[in-house]
């Protein structure tokens, strides 16, 4: 009992899917929301290229609203862009001239969501592989309890977000306490598949499914490690540069 | 596409806590009711060793009133047996010629729980480690879609219901169709730590908070591999000897 009394490194937490958020509490602890394939790869690599705030909304129709006040607009559904957005959900399609120094409006169903359950939450930020060691200091020199939200899948639990968050479990290990069987499972599955993560993740279902949207090129990039120097962090409406 | 038409193997899939069980369908499926520590590993042992019916109930209300109707009873709280019942509820009580033949009311939250979610289910059964090779034979006989529903903690996600959900998944894969993350996970997990499954299993917090139970014994034996060519069936009351 004496070690335990002794720790006071704060809690590192995993919450594997949206559908299991009610046994986490935000309250005064920092959040980093993971929806790997794509919303926050999308949200860190546009930061990085010079966009100056990325807002996430859920629906069509609340970028719709947006739209008609003047804002750029990117959205898909079913892997098209929609018509009269400006963009799709391409991280591609945030790195250039036409972008730098916009607040863009983002729809992402299931990063958004988490975003909106994270209400409470000291900071909310978006983590990805894409920015992965900003993130990993980011949270260190917070010292503070921290939740890696996975956004899953309409709910689903998905692979490559878990990844992710064992990414950062394994990082960290050292200086927060793992107190629950999910974050340790997330930092065994990272550290045994991390040679193989593209090979292991095109297993995947989440990464089927995807692939039949035809956005391969994407999903590459999601998983890749550029090594973006930027931390998204939530102002409370969109995601601005730290 | 004419792969996926073509291919007719049933789908098996796992269900990480009871907390994501809305997320499966068990009408017509066969469910495999984990609960390693210590609830299936129990009822394997004890339908091996000649007991007749587990009868799982949730409640110490509840078993009280088959205790007053005669009936044998099991259980503890926090770890101790509960004074007037007749057992608690290691596995090594129910082993020896006073139980042989008879039926016994069992106890158990989580895996009572995951039974009565199961109703619609083609078959429900209790998997653990201590009749693993039983459980593989009768899944893969079946031929159907099979749930592999893990009791977990209170709703939350275990290591050790996942990993033998994991060794099922990894023994079947030929057999069965994965399609979606949870299921491939479970079974990446297994496949990393099976060599070290008990030293694992110890660093989780599921382990260490049964473990200040004094219950060290019975973890060691619902981690160990002693092959009972037992299928704990339930029969609508309880578990019987398929």
């Amino acid at each position: 009992m004496t070690n335990t009394l002794e720790d006071n490194r704060p809690i590192l937490e995993v919450c594997l899917t949206p559908a299991l958020w009610d046994q986490h509490d935000p309250k005064d602890k920092n959040v980093v929301v993971i929806d790997i394939i794509r919303a926050t790869s999308t949200i860190a690599s546009a930061l990085h290229h010079g966009v100056k705030k990325m807002i996430p909304v859920e629906t069509v129709e609340e970028a719709n609203t947006w739209l008609e006040k003047g804002y750029l607009v990117a959205g898909e559904r079913d892997g098209i862009k929609i018509p009269h957005f400006h963009f799709g959900n391409s991280p591609f399609e945030f790195m250039g001239e036409d972008v730098r120094g916009k607040e863009i409006i983002h729809t992402t169903t299931n990063g958004t969501r988490c975003v909106l359950k994270s209400k409470g939450a000291r900071n909310i930020v978006a983590g990805s592989f894409v920015n992965q060691d900003a993130i990993f200091d980011w949270i260190k020199k917070e010292n503070r309890n921290t939740i890696l939200f996975c956004a899953g899948w309409k709910d689903h639990y998905v692979m490559d977000d878990a990844l992710f968050a064992g990414a950062v479990v394994r990082e960290l290990a050292d200086d927060f306490r793992i107190i629950d069987d999910s974050t340790l499972s997330a930092k065994l599955l990272y550290k045994h598949v991390r040679e193989n993560m593209l090979r292991t993740v095109k297993q995947a279902t989440h990464f089927k499914r995807l692939q039949r949207l035809g956005i391969e090129n994407d999903i590459k990039f999601c998983m890749s490690n550029p090594q973006f120097d930027v931390v998204p962090i939530f102002d409370g409406v969109g995601f601005v540069k730290l």
